[in-house]
């Protein structure tokens, strides 16, 4: 298990380049936030599709971090995202991450996608991590 | 809008091989019920990845239907599912679908699927319909 | 690796229930064949979903064995399925498997399904297996 | 349909914050490029996984442009995403798009990526892009 605090800082270390910070984590699930900029717009005022795939990948990575401690290695084997509204230029992009498996080699979940502060989703994904068993094996055992 | 009587009874008539029963619908949401026999095991005792997989396309049209009255244009257009745990092969298999968009054109929703009375789910599906525009515009004003 | 006749013969044994004949496998690909009856249909002519999901699921667990050998341990993982156009009533569906990765714990492939004799797919599916480490191991040193 | 030379006029025009360049299109395909510097990787010299999901998306577009002409208000409904293979990271980024359906209101098609020059793809994805149907009957007819 890792903590927010942990994760925080485990990002900021390993992953300078990742845009997401951490807005709550554990119990199964982790809930991160995208501000939106110039850069994550597309013509017409919408968010990019790249960054609500970042937001669902980053999302579950945090949610599988606080479940088995920082796991390095964990890499994405697969995303399946559905586009569902038009998301807010100018509100963050919110990703709900929710476990729906830990097991030995792959951990499974899905994440909702919203503009901050409105209810209907603009995006859900379901990802799949895949961890080195050996690694799975020591975050068990700590 | 549909009611759970008038879907029974409609599946019952048009889509006489359904091998699905509705527990419950409406509010965006479904959930249906196969009974599991020996047509639906596999070799060690575990339930086939087809039923798994028309389980969930079956609730997600129960929910669909719920919504927008009966439809009986709507097509599947697009459906992936992770399969998470070993089903019970002497359970029924539980289908909950939620709906997440419903466009004009396109419904979305995502369906956890559970091994009857068990917490943790066994799949967990995305599925895509669509729907006709002119089917569509009509359900939507009566 | 196995033959057509082994896994044929593989099939019969161990899933009885198995639908679809293998017409032809190896170099990491496989082509395999469900008959159409009433079983199959949906009113108004159409071959079901789950029949082409089914479809999906077998092509590519035949290319897989071809290329590793009869390794019964093998389980889906994920399916990903895009259905394309309506198939024809009375011919039989074609499932076409290509292997894009053969890992040590993943086997990955697409199958792009036909009514047989039209050129124009029915569907598009990406598949995930997931082998025991062991027996992909000894699968690959035999 | 467009040119190769035209959809670049557009991409550059309409889409600024586009990376990608067109390499080829036409006959129901494309290949895109993206090169592939620091902004692209993550630690351990591989390429972001966001990065590969643009490229499919961006392949998928070109090769729907090619076809039914320069249709700005096509949109993204879905992508699924297989990674297989860890990318070079001194090598560009290739999409190659094939378009699987052409539909009123649906372009389904698959996308196979690889690092430049290397056989063995490093993803391989499913995107469907959505049509307003208007655009789709004019591009039709013209």
């Amino acid at each position: 298990m890792a903590t927010k605090a942990e994760i925080t800082a485990f990002l900021e270390r390993d992953f300078p380049q990742c845009k997401c910070t951490v807005d709550a984590c554990g119990d199964g699930a982790a809930i991160v936030r995208r501000r939106v900029g110039d850069a994550e717009l597309r013509p017409g005022g919408t968010v990019s599709g790249p960054v609500m795939m970042d937001v669902a990948d980053t999302a579950l990575y945090v949610a599988l971090l606080a479940e088995l401690g920082l796991v390095p290695m964990a890499v994405t084997t697969s995303l399946n995202i559905n586009f569902l509204r038009k998301p807010t230029a100018d509100r963050d992009v919110i990703g709900i991450a929710r476990l729906l498996k830990v097991g030995k080699t792959l951990v499974v979940g899905d994440v909702t996608i919203h503009s901050d502060g409105i209810a209907a989703p603009v995006a859900h994904a379901s990802v799949t991590y895949a961890i080195p068993p050996s690694t799975a094996a020591a975050a068990r055992t700590t």
